[in-house]
């Protein structure tokens, strides 16, 4: 297929507009994309084409509902200048899981994998070297075919964007358990990345934000018993020398950094546990001091210490440790990503 | 606010490309449409464009985190020449409350009714004449603000888009009780008419298509006990001469359809009961006789007789009335609608 990848150059580049020292999170835009077609029951080659709008009928099915999904991924610049990335062919897995759920034609693997790579080389310039960024990647499919009608639609656009970024959050992270809101439904769509799953958090997380915190934990729709996960991040609990996260199912996102982050700690000798974790768990263990640590994990997001929790209208703090789980944890896991540590899980992924 | 609504006219009309002898559902779309853009902290004055495809940047959010609303809406034609809407305050309040919920900023009312007014007005030779045709009225609000951070979009799209439609299903409808999958989440969106609630049916209903049904009727996400709506319309039972419906709640859209129907029952002197339906309930009328009627009420769906439900393997047939509830209702309300009957619940709304 690479030989057939039609690659159509921007005449003029933006990149000497960037500030590569003070890069917001998924803000600019590099000079091209990748853009993959399915129509008349098929996904066409994909082509790279200059970073352009996209024009729609206004009657596109992605108006009316929902029907779209995403990845998140990261290009990460070694110390010689090598552009990798993590873990890749787990997201276009989870992207064709996503596609299924969501009633959209899945993708073949090459369109993704190829396509992805050499829009990778074309962009490596973009891709930053300073600690902390990256280029973050935004594989994403919507419906653009077209009708009233509530059923799926005949054409769909596959595209991959990139975006030179800094860090997601800023300054200390403070969280608040759900109590009255949830993200997802059992049967539902939660394990897939499907765009609905985002919007219907913005509210709640608009209301946890007027009162002081940066993020929702989500809990079970039932009885908003159990931690399921925040915002775009799977949570871990360290109770005394435990870490436990909760397990996923039709509710949580798969995350690609919750599952390597579980590698690297059992590698690292720590007890880990995947289970159930009530609220109630978690506060009587901040209670009685055994609450150690909590932190989130995802892409974006890399791993975020939570500083503090809020529940029922009290707030916990966690202790600042010296040597946390988190800080190891994400030592290890940034070693492997920019490629200044062994791989011994064979989780890099050269592009250039 | 009418003297201020720029209307751009198109150059030509493609009216007469459509045939409204077989017109099928939301298909074929007029010649103008309502745009109105959110930016810079508010909804600009509105305009009435000639319809043409809407440009996006590929990192507006509606691609990637299903910040989308709509309405849905109909204008009949009376045998005089005459356009009438059916109640559209409660489409633009429910429009509001979905805006809230997917944290998009509320449109002003008058930019919704004078814009949606004077857009028909224009159009009046869209609305089709023939009996059971209508012109279907979609409003619809998304993010147009750009970037890769999960959060809410800095700037929105409100359109209004028509379509001369006919009947939304063909033939008879046959449905399945879902005991898998959900719609909607205790504490989610399900009660707003946001895009992410249709997407996420999508493959659930193609498997019931896959087993001979048209559509799935949704259970609780908890245990799949209770009746909740169909994909879209809510759903009415009679058991014996009662007619019953569920009460609306967060997972349930507050159809107007739905309301309507319970007024004119009400009127009938048909006894209604607004309640939780168990499944075990329907089936067990089903097997002993007493389940006398099924059927779905919407806006695109008018009232629609469920001839047959499938549960658990089972399929149960519905008896053939003579003199149904769904017969009467459907008369009363579309007598109501396309202005052939007395209005005593003030429910029309004179277009022009
Ligand atoms: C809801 C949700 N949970 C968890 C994650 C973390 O997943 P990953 O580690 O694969 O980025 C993400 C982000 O991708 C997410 O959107
Ligand atoms: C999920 C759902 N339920 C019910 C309805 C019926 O509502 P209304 O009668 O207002 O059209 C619709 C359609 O609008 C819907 O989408």
């Amino acid at each position: 297929m690479a030989n057939t990848l039609v690659v159509e150059k921007a005449k003029t580049s933006k990149i000497h507009e960037v500030d590569f020292d003070n890069l917001s999170f998924g803000s600019t835009y590099t000079d091209h994309m990748l853009v993959c077609d399915y129509v008349n029951g098929e996904w066409k080659a994909p082509k790279i084409v200059p970073y352009q709008p996209i024009s729609l009928d206004p009657s596109a099915k992605i108006f009316h509902y929902g029907q779209s999904i995403f990845e998140g991924m990261k290009a990460y610049k070694d110390r010689d200048g090598g552009v990798w990335l993590f873990r890749p062919l787990e997201n276009f897995k989870r992207l064709n899981k996503s596609a299924k759920r969501l009633a959209i034609p899945e993708l073949p693997e090459a369109y993704f994998m190829e396509g992805l790579t050499t829009l990778l080389q074309l962009e490596r310039d973009w891709v930053p070297q300073n600690p902390g960024s990256s280029l973050y990647v935004r594989p994403f499919m919507f419906a653009s075919g077209t009708g009233f009608h509530a059923s799926p639609a005949d054409e769909y656009k596959f595209i991959i964007a990139c975006a030179p970024s800094g860090a997601y959050f800023s300054g200390k992270v403070k969280v608040l358990i759900e109590e009255t809101y949830s993200r997802a439904a059992n049967g539902g769509v939660g394990y897939a990345k499907a765009g609905g799953n985002y919007a219907g958090q913005f509210y709640p997380t608009q209301l946890a934000v007027e009162k002081g915190y940066q993020q929702v934990i989500w809990t079970d729709d039932n009885n908003h018993e159990f931690i399921e996960e925040a915002g775009a991040m799977n949570v871990f609990v360290r109770i005394n020398d435990t870490l436990i996260t909760a397990p996923t199912n039709d509710r949580i996102l798969d995350g690609v950094t919750r599952k390597s982050i579980l590698d690297i700690a059992k590698s690292e000798g720590i007890a880990t546990e995947v289970r159930k974790i009530s609220v109630k768990e978690v506060v009587e263990a901040a209670k009685n001091g055994s609450l150690k640590e909590l932190f989130g994990a995802g892409t974006a997001a890399v791993v975020s210490p939570i500083a503090a929790f809020g529940y029922q209208g009290v707030d916990y703090d966690l202790p600042e440790l010296e040597n946390s789980y988190a800080s190891l944890l994400k030592q290890r896991i940034t070693d492997i990503q920019y490629n200044r540590a062994e791989d011994k899980f064979g989780w890099r992924y050269k592009v250039i």
